[in-house]
């Protein structure tokens, strides 16, 4: 048996998320069609990161394993003939037997878009959250400095996670500008419900003045998702990519 | 009666081009039934350039009469209140009574995307033309030289153009990387049925290695489509902005 490592790139856009639902159009349901139709046997594969409805990716993880003795790069141009336009895998690799996407050491790294004008642009709603408001980026980027470290995360969970801890460690954050866009850039070894697009959210009423940067530490404190602010919606999310030690 | 110019932003995908057509949903079609809803009589606009079906805009130009008293940058708010997604005006301006946006003079950008990975990537698919060859951005800018100037661009029309001429000015073009994009971006007073998809299709072939940059002379000089490129498909070309003197 060998165990298969898939990068996978996808525009969440018309996806409910990553994970398996019952008549719902799902990243790892393409991804488990496609693998079951080359090998000819029930294939499922294990995601390193179940992203929501409507986030992107350019380098999720998922892992399968088969007895096929078609050469580990050959998957992802066999799989990208089958899978539909939003979803192509970018590189196949050969992982240990014992490999798992989510008990295995990594940073992850998200980011998510902003982009400031007097008006909509058509052009990028599809990955970038639109605001008429301009937006300070040092106060930003002081707020997400804040952040960084091991934290209880509480505020910034979505009310309905189901982790066992809150606790967390941010490795950095940072607040970019590229091209016309405001980008935050944060990396982890994991993410609560909801955290990335709520830090978004909550950066967001700070770099348009609503708060002044220190406050993320009472933010913090505090422990309830009352004080942060609200959950950015999910096309300006991107998981960039996920690195393994 | 007052003229009404708009700079107005698209996303090409879903429309079937600018220009009116029977039964179609276009962008000048949109315009016009927003703009006949807001003041409660027929308007129709005339634009300034008919971007083919799938093509994007950042800044094409539309103008419109009105007896109406409102004030002329408040008509970009109102529009975007009723327009669709994809389509948003970004501003409004009086100009003078005989201004015509094709009579004018003018300068019109494009640009053309293009990436280069091993697989194709979701997320850039819907504004960039994706392949797999790596090219050579030297050789393109080299090929683009010979092209800006005065030129009889026959080679580079589509045959069902209905110019009475096939002399275009092209003032400037370049080749430029932006984040992971290679972009062409191309500087004229006007352009002939598909030119700026064909130049693309062509600085294509040649920064894969298929012709030498030189070669472009050649194909300018025989004047029959036959020699340049193929017609680089629509999803990749922004009509970014339209400068008039």
């Amino acid at each position: 048996m060998r165990r298969i490592l898939l990068r996978v790139a996808y525009d969440g856009t018309n996806f409910h998320g990553w994970q398996l639902q019952q008549n719902m159009r799902t990243v790892e349901s393409e991804l488990n069609k496609a693998l079951s139709t080359l090998l000819g046997v029930d294939i499922q594969v294990i995601g390193a990161s179940r992203t929501d409805a409507g986030v992107h990716a350019l380098g999720n993880v998922a892992v399968f394993d088969c007895d096929s003795q078609i050469p580990s790069e050959k998957f992802a141009y066999a799989l990208n003939t089958m899978l539909p336009e939003d979803v192509k895998v970018q590189e196949s690799i050969e992982v240990e037997a014992d490999f798992h996407p989510r008990h295995c050491n990594c940073v992850k790294t998200y980011e998510y878009r902003i982009y400031s004008a007097a008006h909509p642009i058509p052009t990028k709603n599809r990955y970038a959250l639109y605001t008429y408001s301009k937006l300070d980026l040092d106060k930003m980027q002081e707020a997400g400095k804040y952040l960084i470290g091991e934290h209880d995360f509480k505020s910034f969970a979505s009310v309905h996670t189901q982790a066992t801890t809150t606790v967390r460690n941010i490795y950095d954050l940072q607040v970019l500008t590229e091209l016309d866009n405001t980008v935050i850039r944060v990396k982890g070894n994991g993410f609560l419900y909801n955290m990335v697009r709520i830090i978004a959210g909550t950066l967001l009423e700070i770099g348009s003045g609503k708060y002044e940067p220190s406050y993320i530490k009472t933010m913090l404190e505090e422990t309830n998702r009352c004080v942060a602010g609200p959950t950015a919606p999910p096309q300006g999310l991107t998981l960039v990519k996920i690195d393994y030690e």
